[in-house]
């Protein structure tokens, strides 16, 4: 493997997309060797493409006959680390938390939700993909045993930078933040912002210049 | 302005983050003039990067003073398309589509939800939001009547193409989806792809990088 600092985030990005679709090849489709052309097809990504992402972390396929569909996937969940399993506990029982606990899709990702808290009295006890809300006291206790180093915010903005600091205090290595608000947290703990607002303005900022440079004539 | 399509992609999505702050700076805190320093600082965005960002629109501020808070928020507003009005549709009332038309965030951004469908009967006449659930047979009336433009797909994998045909035809230019699948769509339709298993991946993948290397002894 290439040095790992080396590798461009955007190549990290399309891997979980490679895996899915590995997946999708071998355990409903039967297909057992693919071609970098095929995989990237279905995904819109330009097969040299594929091949120089694969590149970073080894060898694989054979030139002209492709990939062994079984192996690529192997080796793809290994390299993302989703052949592992890793709790993960959500914090925030609104829409979008139940949202992100109904998503079968992560599942396969090698995430396993081991709790759900909120810090609303009234959420508590109920029920939200098969998981029981809990309150937010209950965190280091169900951090510790489980052994959970995944945490997800989905509660209001004020309450966010909060959460994170009792997830890091109990424990947590790396946190999804879906609150729109930058979190303060120490070096060692990983922290990915998933920002919805940014999705639907560079849509509109797309939309915004179609439009005036159609008025334009352009 | 420069030459639009050579504007990174990077700074076309901290512009919303710049605008986001910049309203909280005017409308909450009273704060009149701001350095970039200070933006950036709040956004953990260096200094250096809100100019550059910013200088590819055009030259605001003034050195050693600083921008107008209002004047620059209204300019980055201006250059989002988020000082105008556009009318969205979503198609699939399940949990994530509540999450999303919940977010009071996106009317800020200028996105105005004017119908919200679904094909499960049992959905209809639901209110989510104050927008009642209608059946996705209204598509056509409800973009041609409110001249919708911006649609959101929130319907599961299978289902995605066939309603992103379905609202290209009614009229629909941006799309922004939600279900993990490529969407194949016209030249002139604009599609984001918000695909959430890429963000749990890519923290599962720090998660495992880390905890190999710490089994190594680095």
């Amino acid at each position: 493997m290439k040095d790992r600092e080396s590798i461009p985030k955007a190549t990290i990005e399309r891997l979980p997309l490679y895996y899915r679709c590995l997946d999708k090849l071998a355990n409903f489709e039967d297909v057992d060797v693919v071609s970098s052309k095929d995989l990237g097809g279905r995904l819109g990504i330009p097969p040299t493409q594929v091949r120089k992402d694969l590149s970073y972390y080894g060898e694989f396929g054979r030139r002209g006959v492709g990939y062994d569909v079984f192996d690529l996937k192997r080796s793809v969940g290994r390299i993302l680390g989703v052949d592992e399993v890793w709790t993960t506990i959500l914090v925030g029982a609104g829409n979008l938390g139940r949202a992100l606990v109904d998503y079968k899709g992560f599942e396969k990702m090698g995430m396993k939700l081991v709790g759900v808290m909120d810090a609303d009295l009234s959420k508590i006890g109920n029920k939200i993909g098969g998981v029981e809300v809990q309150s937010i006291k209950k965190m280091d206790e169900i951090v510790s045993e489980n052994d959970a180093k995944l945490g997800i915010i989905t509660v209001p903005t004020d309450a966010a930078q909060e959460v994170a600091d009792e997830m890091i205090e109990s424990g947590i290595k790396a946190i999804w933040n879906f609150a729109p608000t930058r979190l303060h947290v120490p070096e060692d703990v990983t922290v990915r912002n998933e920002d919805l607002a940014i999705g639907i303005v560079s849509l509109i900022y797309h939309l915004s210049w179609k439009k005036r440079d159609e008025e334009e004539g352009k």
